[in-house]
């Protein structure tokens, strides 16, 4: 099985300096709510009480899925490639809203069946052309899973050495939604009834056929360890997000989550490195059913619930100005005590 | 009475090829969420199926209230000039929610206690030297009214004709959730038991003491015209951000409403120019307790819900990127059809 870097526990030495330092802002204590806490969550991840913060990225792994030979999505496979190239030319939905932030989005062929073209935002790490059919078989070998997890960790290293301080980190897939199923399933143990869902589209056999397929997949290989779900039911893109989480927290950097597919990566990978947890930052709040389940299970309460469900990492990259905007509260606005004192003193 | 400009009812000749527009994008139909319901109410304000945007404002408007004699409130009046002087120097929460979308943050001065020192974002449109103590008296006079009310919808004019696209518009005035109660009371018959919180900070007194002196103020006067309610319980600055409201829906541009005491102004100003509300967009939801009956009341969801009160239009702030890419989505956007008409055809 592929290393996974240490991801130490955060610092909590200055965390109630760092809480004093938000009460002590122009601001009634408190006044600013979640934002206060995203504060002092970015402050201890950087190890510092004036995280100022540098570059985003989003970054949005692509692969394509055997499991779509059974029949489990509204779309063909063929759409994954299309939505891959889609965002590298700038008109997808992850583009507009990474731009709200000035956000530069890469895409990453983790798997797709065709190859893209060559472009300047995309990083070819194809592990193969698709995965295979978790009904029949595992998803992928041991040594693909060890390669997709590297790439994973040594792509967000590398935007990170680059000037990256935020990672939002997205998906493609078509198929994807039903091997998140199963992962989040097989380390979770929450009821595939409950994770299922329509996804980008429901199957032409409906959300039953979709649910008696995942049982069968899960069925043929019951595994419960982290790695081994991933490696038996994930897609490429999928074991590189999770790299890429890990590799992130590795380097003390906020990784924003996406939807129901990257937090289905997510209770993997906080089971692989649970420290990793303390660095996530939960984005939005997906429609997707069994998404509440698994936020559930991480403890965790996004951001944004905006009934958005369109992967891309659209939701992820839309909170990254709630980021920034929760990092300056420490960085840019002044305290109450010094706004007081050039009044003359105070004024009580 | 100040003269209302007319506010048209939004034409929906339109809306079902705007829908259309956006479910042929390329993304399942809906799959955006509310950004797709406010990309739709975007177009219809700006009469065009290809909202591009303009320069946004956020607009804090600064007043000094009579009432804070009564004890209603933890903090002196001196304070309201002191956070609208942090503003123009550009450390306050309003700055570091307006820079995540590159937004100019203007401070009108409708009415402190002492003049601020001339700034080049600093509007000046001083009623008087705060507003009259509205348990005795009359906050202010007909003729105040009409001249805060005017400078409001001139002020959104001229911002406008600079090329503002959005508004977000904020308040300080410390006082004015005292004074946003009894508005809100007299427009909409909500109990002030309802919308008496504590604002920046409970008074020395207590809530049961803020409480008890708004009941004393609106049974001196118990209005329900929304013209008087202002008249007789609202600061400068309140009747100046209705008229911004107002100023800028007659032209056709999006108002980002902030927290309990902009949205209790919207609840006078929409019982003034009904259509008003169609161009409201509501940013977030505060944990002022009132906050939620006067979202009711107007019928609306908020687009953020962060536990923040802090005023200064952060929340509007903060929601702007929302509002860009929503107008992106029909701008930014490719079609679906297109995408695989680049592929050969249609896959299916």
């Amino acid at each position: 099985m592929a290393e996974v870097p240490p991801v130490a526990a955060l610092d909590l030495t200055n965390a109630p300096k760092i809480r004093a330092a938000l009460d002590a802002k122009a601001k009634p204590a408190g006044a600013l709510g979640r934002l206060e806490a995203l504060a002092l969550q970015i402050a201890l991840i950087r190890g510092t009480d004036t995280p100022k913060l540098g570059e985003a990225r989003l970054i949005v792994f692509a692969g394509d899925h055997g499991l779509t030979a059974e029949g489990v999505t509204a779309y063909p496979s063929i759409v994954s490639g299309l939505i891959a190239q889609l965002i590298l030319d700038g008109r997808a939905g992850a583009n507009i809203m990474a731009a709200q932030s000035g956000t530069t989005v890469l895409v990453v062929d983790a798997g797709l069946l065709r190859p893209l073209p060559p472009h300047p935002l995309l990083i070819e790490h194809r592990i193969a052309a698709g995965t295979r059919n978790s009904r029949r078989e595992a998803a992928m070998t041991a040594a693909q899973y060890d390669r997709a997890l590297a790439a994973g960790i040594a792509i967000a290293g590398a935007e990170i050495d680059r000037g990256a301080d935020i990672l939002a980190l997205g998906e493609v897939g078509i198929g994807n939604t039903s091997a998140a199923a199963l992962v989040a399933h097989a380390v979770t143990g929450i009821a595939l009834a409950t994770l299922v869902g329509p996804g980008a589209g429901a199957p032409p056999g409906g959300i039953a056929h979709k649910r008696a397929v995942l049982e069968a997949a899960y069925g043929r290989q019951p595994v419960r360890h982290p790695a081994a779900a991933l490696a038996e039911f994930a897609g490429f893109e999928m074991v590189m997000l999770a790299g890429a989480m890990i590799g992130a927290a590795a380097h003390n950097r906020m990784v924003l989550v996406d939807g129901f597919i990257a937090t289905a990566v997510a209770t993997a990978a906080v089971a692989l490195a649970p420290n990793l947890r303390e660095r996530l930052i939960f984005a939005h709040a997906s429609t997707e059913p069994g998404h509440k389940a698994l936020l559930g299970h991480l403890g965790a309460t996004p951001l944004l619930d905006l009934g958005m469900a369109l992967g891309e990492g659209t939701g992820a990259a839309l909170a990254i100005p709630l980021v920034r905007a929760a990092a300056a509260i420490l960085t840019g606005m002044d305290d109450l005590a010094a706004v007081l004192a050039r009044a003359g003193g105070s004024p009580a």
